[in-house]
């Protein structure tokens, strides 16, 4: 029976969890809302710690957005430091390490946790892992005593770690067990220019190469890392080796996970059990499985766009809204050295996974006019299948420009745009802040360019 | 009777007249190219010459892109200081100053002209426009002995030739006839965002009053304009008061010209003569009517982007490949002291004069994450008609981010999208680039958000 008030209970208070409580507190004061975390930190930006280990943030306090007094002061009650040891469908009941909790409607936020490949010596006193900001706290006190370090995995929080830490002086080699850097979002030409990017701030990259053990010294301590018979010495490895969504607690229940390792929902985001979509079960975040657009694949999209997105999703339908999951592209940007790198859709590569034949041009043009004097070269490669949509899209830059360039075809390619149209969509010019022909308009229109 | 090899001659070395001539000649050798203009700069960019007088760009030359040598290399002759006299569409052949010449194609890209207000002493020394090189070096050398002007025309134009004297120590009120600043791209809210810049910047902003009268001293010099009542003194006046197209070739020679006073053309900018188009006989550029998205209102579309734009598809037809013009919604930015502006199709009053009922919405956010040091806040306005189809679009940064947001609208309005799908498209977030949800996207949100 449900009370009075619908209880709403969220179980994780991360990019997804809490903006679905603030969604609904929003619009409504007639339901109790409770967000259960194991963390002691809420409603700060994993995505920005390696900026505070850069320095450029000043200290990670000033990441924190909110406290749980903050979500206490509008009727959300957030219980921190608390782990939920299961749900029980059935009952409708939580067992947590604050005792029982009941609900009437749960949310399944439990976010993802960092693949740790089986090395040899992966647990060892200064293996870290970026990925709360407890560890990077950890890190940034160990850092003081570290001049050699070792990044494993050249994705993007390997790279923005990396350059983090080259930045303030340590000594970081990169190792990636594929064979380029960013394999994830890039195409090879285009990891080439942030490879090369990489070697010109004074990093070693070491591609197509697995990290086969981490050295300890008789303390237990990290002393280096053997990669392909050669010994790095080091006193930190920071592993960045992916993420996997955490459904234990989900699975335990009996609730239904795909082939990706996420949870299963529907588009609405409710949950699978046995051949039933629950009505008041719903999954949101890193943990859920998505579609990928054009493919169709299953996966998880761990990044904070993609939990909110999520969470729209749910907060709607809590409150009564239809409200339907479309597929992702998963436009991403980071930050890695000077550089600005961001993709979106599919790479040449999980494009051929799925059968879909594609063609692509690369070109390169001036973020101001010629003449400016103040401009960046921003490189941009669109893919385009066989009917000439565009499925995918890499910019790199020496400067800025890449954030609103992924945006534009990210509605380009929501669209299902093809490029022949793409390269005829007018775009603004002044010269302070654009050549007359966009970067991205110049590659577009390479592709009909006939000679 | 044609040559054997195909004349082509083109009326006009602005942006559209150059890159007709550019691309047609990376095509093919096989066709003779002429471009004649009354000019003796070519190939630069008169958005630039705000810039230059600001002091950015240090100096003129550094605008100019090629010279007709270069285009005389590549084959491409260029007659500068070269009046076209008159156009015989019988005989195929152009009276000039440089003396008769025949064509097989021809391309009528004369561009527009400034129109000078019909005010007592708008002839006077010291009253300047900025649309050439020349009369661009003019104003600077003037500014040497000018502490006052007067910029008349609150338009892109009179903005930044106002902002950048105000830049160089110059007192610069600015007077406009309607009643707010930017009132051709912005709705009166946004532009109050402008005023109040400029007033921060020390400028003097008169709204909703004409200059009636240039004031001169004995020698004919400007002394003054008086406007509302009011004597302001000043020794230079810059007339920013709208362009219109340059025609009179044309209609002497028959050639149709529409409502908005440009040139007639089909979609693929052949001219009307009569009942007909000739299929030999090309407009390009700001002379060109044009299509308005939305409103399909006829008008000239006086932009850099434009004339390019209209150049491809002439380039296109004359080698052979059938391309068609689509209506314009004239993408446009520009900066203002350290305010970057933009707006893409229809402003709530252009919607309203064409009867399309509109609703819209204001929001502001970060550039970057909250926490990020440097930031800069965005604020966007949107407008959709009644079946929610973004329309058009208005955004002001207090230092970047608005080019590519405009260019991204474009590619929305382009495909027609409703606000409810652009709000769920996917964009990409680094807290150095970017805040969690791009301030666009919680303006386009605002519009379904419930409380």
């Amino acid at each position: 029976m449900p009370s009075e008030r619908e209880r709403i209970v969220i179980i994780g208070a991360g990019a997804s969890g809490l903006p679905i409580a603030s969604q609904i507190r929003k619009e409504t004061k007639e339901k109790d809302i409770t967000v259960i975390t194991t963390g002691t930190h809420i409603a700060y930006s994993p995505c920005a710690l390696p900026f505070v280990l850069h320095g450029v943030i000043p200290d990670f306090e000033s990441c924190i957005m909110k406290t749980p007094a903050d979500y206490e002061a509008v009727g959300i009650t957030v219980l921190t430091q608390t782990t939920v040891e299961s749900i029980d469908l059935e009952t409708e009941k939580l067992e947590t390490t604050a005792g029982v909790i009941p609900y009437d409607t749960l949310v399944i936020a439990t976010g993802s946790y960092p693949f740790m490949p089986p090395i040899p010596g992966v647990d060892a006193e200064g293996v870290c892992v970026l990925k709360t900001m407890e560890a990077a706290q950890q890190i940034a006190e160990g850092l003081e005593s570290v001049m050699n370090a070792v990044s494993v995995g050249a994705g993007v929080i390997g790279l923005e770690v990396g350059s983090a830490l080259m930045a303030r002086g340590v000594n970081v080699p990169v190792v990636e067990l594929l064979p380029y850097v960013l394999p994830l979002i890039l195409d090879p030409d285009m990891a080439q220019l942030v490879h090369n990017h990489l070697l010109d701030i004074g990093a070693r990259v070491i591609c197509g190469a697995a990290v086969s053990e981490v050295l300890t010294d008789e303390a237990g301590k990290v002393r280096g890392v053997v990669v392909a018979d050669e010994e790095i010495p080091c006193q930190m490895v920071l592993m960045s080796t992916g993420v996997r969504p955490s459904t234990k607690l989900a699975k335990d229940a009996g609730i239904e996970t795909g082939s990706s390792g996420g949870i299963v929902t529907d588009s609405s985001l409710h949950v699978k059990v046995g051949r039933e979509y629950l009505p008041n079960v719903y999954a949101s975040g890193d943990c859920v499985e998505v579609i990928k657009d054009f493919t169709y694949q299953r996966t998880i999209s761990p990044l904070g766009t993609s939990a909110y997105r999520l969470a729209r999703v749910v907060a709607d339908n809590i409150m009564g809204r239809n409200s339907y999951l479309l597929p992702f592209t998963s436009p991403n940007v980071c930050v890695v050295g000077q550089l600005q790198v961001g993709s979106v859709g599919l790479t040449t590569h999980t494009a051929k996974s799925s059968g879909i034949q594609t063609t692509s041009r690369v070109g390169s043009g001036p973020s101001a006019a010629r003449y400016y004097p103040k401009r960046h070269v921003i490189t941009s490669k669109l893919i385009v299948d066989n009917s000439r949509r565009i499925v995918g899209g890499q910019i790199i830059s020496d400067g800025s420009g890449v954030k609103c360039r992924i945006d534009t075809l990210s509605v380009a390619m929501a669209s299902k745009m093809r490029v022949d149209d793409f390269a005829h969509v007018e775009t603004c010019y002044a010269p302070p802040v654009s050549a007359l022909v966009d970067p991205l308009t110049l590659t577009a229109q390479s592709f009909f360019d006939v000679c």
